[in-house]
C-alpha cells in the first residue's frame, strides 16, 4: 500500500508513531492473532520446502524451520528489538539501543509485549524464508548459527524503515508489511546463500536423473498454509483495528486474494507453456505465493 | 438458526439489512478472522480427499483445491460478488448487478471490502465442496473451468436468500451459515457431477481389488482442518460480534461441537454394525463433518 | 503467571468469579478464537503422536484423537460442566452441580456457551494429552471408553482451582493456564496408563531392532501445531481482552515463545550430548513442547 492511501484523510504526512504504536484491547486481539498466523507460516515454510527436497532430507527441513523459531527467538529477544526498536537515547537512524534482553513493568507491558511479539512473528519469517534458498546444503550447526545471525541482520533494516529513527522513515519511505525489511531482506539473502552454496547436486545438471519431490501433497499442503498465513501478514500489518484500521485490513485481505489469483493464474500458463501442456507443480505455486506475498 | 432465534428480541421481523451491514472494527476482527480460518478449509478439503484417493492422485486433488481459490476467487471478483450482492437499481430478486470488478473507494472500502472478502470464502467453499465428488475422474482444464462457472452458479442463491432484494430473503427465509446456498448448491452440484462422471474406476466393482486410501492419516489431518473451518464457518456467520452477536457465535460453537459429537458417534455405530466390527474411517470422518457442518 | 502479576494492581485478593466471568463482545472474540485454536491442538497431539509409531497405527492414533473431541465432548456436555461450574446450591468446595446436559436461554446463553466452549477445549486436551502415553497399546473401544471418564476425572481439579466454590481457590490457589487441572492431570493420567500397559512392544529392547518413526516429518508439522496451539491456550486462558487482559495476554505470547526459545535449545544441547552429536527429533521436540507449555 502506498502511503496516500495508508494515511486516508488525504494529508500528506506519513503516520506518526504515536498513532501506529497506540494499541487499544481490540487492536491487541488483532495483533496476537495476526501474529499467531504468521508464526504458522514456519511450518507452511517446513512443509513446501520438504515436499520439494528428496526424501531423506525432509525432516531436517523441518528441523530448519524450528531453529528459526528458537535461535532467531533467542537473537531478537537479546539483541533483535533492541537494534530495531530500543528506546535509548542513544539510538540513531542506523540502529535503536535499549530493551536489549526485552522486558517491561506493568505500566508498558501490554505495549511492549504486543509490538515485541509482532515484531518478533516477522523477524523469524524473514529468516525462515532463506531457509528453501539453502536447503539440503547446509549441516544444521550452520544453519542454527546463520538463524541467530540473520535475526540481527534483519534488525537494521527494520529500524530503518520502521523505527521513529530510521533513516528511510525520515525521508518518508513507508513499507507496510515488510516488503522491503522482510522480503527484499529474505531474498538477499537467499541469493547470497545460493550463490556461496551452488546449486543442490543434479539440480541443473542434464546427466542424473530428476530427483521426485518428496511429498508434492506436502507441497501443496505448505503452499495452503503459506496462503493464509499471508492473510494475516499483511493484514495484521495494520497493527491494530481501530479507527480506519479495519478498513485498511479488509482491503489487504482483498489484495493478498487478489494477488494470490493472479499469480496462480500466471504460474499456470506458464507451466502449460514451458513444460509441453503440463502442470509444474512448483512453478504453480511459486505463482500464488509471489502473487499473495507481493 | 431459526429466525426466532436470529432475531433475539422477539420482534417477528427477519433482520434488516442495515442490521447485517453495520460493521463496526471488532466486527471486522470477527469477520476477517472468521474468513482467514473458512479460507483452510481449502486445504482440509484437499488433504480429506486426496487421502482417499489413490496415491497418484494425490497432488493433483490439492491443486484442484487451489485451482477453487485461484478461478473461483477470479469469478467472484469480475462477475459473482455483483450477481449476489450488487447494489445497482437494476437489481431484481432473481440477480443483483452493480460492483463488477468489486472495488471501493475510502468511503465505504470497509464495508465492501470485508463484506467481499468474507463472501468470497463462503463462494470457494461451495465449490469446493464439489472437489470430492470429481475425484479421480476430471483433468485439470476442465476443472479449472467447472471452478470458475461454478462460482457463478454459486452467486444466484446466494443472492436469493442474503440479499435484501432476493426472492426467498423476500419470503422470509433466513439462512445463517449457508447450509441452502453453500452445502445445498454445493451437493447438488456433486450429485450431478457423479452421475456424469460415473463412479471411480472399480469403487463398486467386486472383481476389482479394493484400492488402498492414498493416506489415512491426511484423511484424518483433513477432518481436523475442516472441524476447525465449521468452527469459523458457522460461527462467523454472525457477520459480527458487537451487540448481541457474539451471544449467538458463542452458541454456534457449541452447537457445531455438540453436532460433531452426535455425528461422530453415529458414524461409529455405523461402522461397527455394518463392517464386522470394525472402525470405517471414511464413515467414521463423513459422520464427524456431517454432524459439524449440519 | 503468579497471583501477584494476575491482579496487577497489587491489590492483594484473587481475582473474583465476577471479573473472570464478565464477558463483553470484544472478550468474546478473544475466547471464542482462542478456543477454536486449542481445538486444532487435537490434530498437533494427533500428528506428533502418529508420526513417532510405528507405520501401521498411523491412522489409529489419529482417530483416537477424534474420539478425545467426541466422547470428551459428550461426557463434558452431560456431566463434566456441571462437575465444574454448575451453579446450583447444591454444589460444594469438592464439586459443582446443575447445569447438567449444559443449556441457556437467550438472557444467559453468551455467558454459558463462550465459557462452556472455551472450557471444552481445555477438557479435551487434558484427555488428549494423555493418548501419547497409551499409543499402540490400546484398542479403540477401550480408548473410546477412557476418552469419556478422563474427562471426568478433570472436571473435578478444574472445580477446585477454577470454580469460586474450589477448594483450592479458597486457600488463595491460582492457576491461569492449567498447569494443574489440565498439566498435572493429564500427566498423571499418562504415567498411570503407562505402568498398566507397560513400554511399547521392543522400545526398550536391546535386542530388538529399533523401529523407524512413520514420519519425521509430521512430527515436526505437530510440533507446530502445537506450538500455535499453546499460544492460544496460554494467551487465551486471560478469559478476554478487555481491560488490563490484553496486557496479560500480550506477556503470555512473550513468555510462551521464550519458553519454547529455551526448551529448544536445552532438547538440542541434550541431543548432541546424549546421542553421540546427532539431533534426536523426539528429545528435540518434547523440549520445544515442555518449554512452551509450562
Amino acid at each position: 500500500m502506498d502511503r496516500k492511501n495508508w494515511t486516508l484523510n488525504s494529508t500528506e504526512t506519513p503516520p506518526t508513531k504515536e498513532f501506529l504504536d497506540e494499541v487499544r484491547s481490540d487492536d491487541a486481539t488483532w495483533i496476537l492473532t495476526s501474529a499467531f498466523i504468521i508464526f504458522t507460516m514456519q511450518a507452511g515454510f517446513g512443509l513446501l520446502e520438504s515436499g520439494m527436497v528428496s526424501r531423506k532430507n525432509e525432516a531436517s527441513i523441518m528441523v530448519k524451520n524450528a531453529v528459526d523459531v528458537i535461535y532467531g527467538g533467542l537473537a531478537y529477544w537479546l539483541f533483535g528489538f533492541a537494534l530495531s526498536f530500543g528506546v535509548s537515547e542513544q539510538g540513531n537512524a542506523f540502529c535503536g539501543l535499549g530493551n536489549f534482553m526485552t522486558d517491561a513493568d506493568e505500566s508498558d507491558m501490554g505495549q511492549v509485549f504486543s509490538k515485541y511479539f509482532f515484531q518478533l512473528s516477522f523477524a523469524t519469517t524473514a529468516t525462515t524464508i532463506v531457509s528453501g534458498a539453502m536447503a539440503e546444503r547446509t549441516n544444521l550447526k550452520a544453519y542454527t548459527l546463520y538463524s541467530f545471525i540473520n535475526t540481527l541482520t534483519y534488525s537494521f533494516p527494520a529500524h530503518w524503515i520502521w523505527d521513529d529513527n530510521g533513516w528511510l522513515r525520515k525521508m518518508g519511505a513507508v513499507d507496510i508489511a515488510g516488503c522491503g525489511a522482510v522480503h527484499l531482506v529474505g531474498g538477499v539473502s537467499g541469493l547470497v546463500a545460493t550463490l556461496m552454496l551452488k546449486p543442490r547436486t543434479g539440480r541443473f545438471d542434464a546427466n542424473s536423473p530428476r530427483k521426485e519431490m518428496a511429498s508434492p501433497t506436502n507441497v501443496l499442503l505448505g503452499t495452503f498454509m503459506l496462503w493464509w498465513g499471508w492473510l494475516g501478514f499483511n493484514c495484521g500489518s495494520t497493527f491494530g483495528i481501530s479507527g480506519m484500521k479495519w478498513k485498511l485490513a479488509s482491503r489487504a485481505a482483498v489484495v493478498t486474494i487478489n494477488g494470490s489469483v493472479g499469480g496462480g493464474i500466471l504460474g499456470m500458463i506458464y507451466s502449460y507453456i514451458c513444460f509441453k501442456n503440463k502442470l509444474n507443480i512448483p512453478i504453480f505455486v511459486t505463482g500464488i505465493l509471489a502473487g499473495s506475498s507481493a
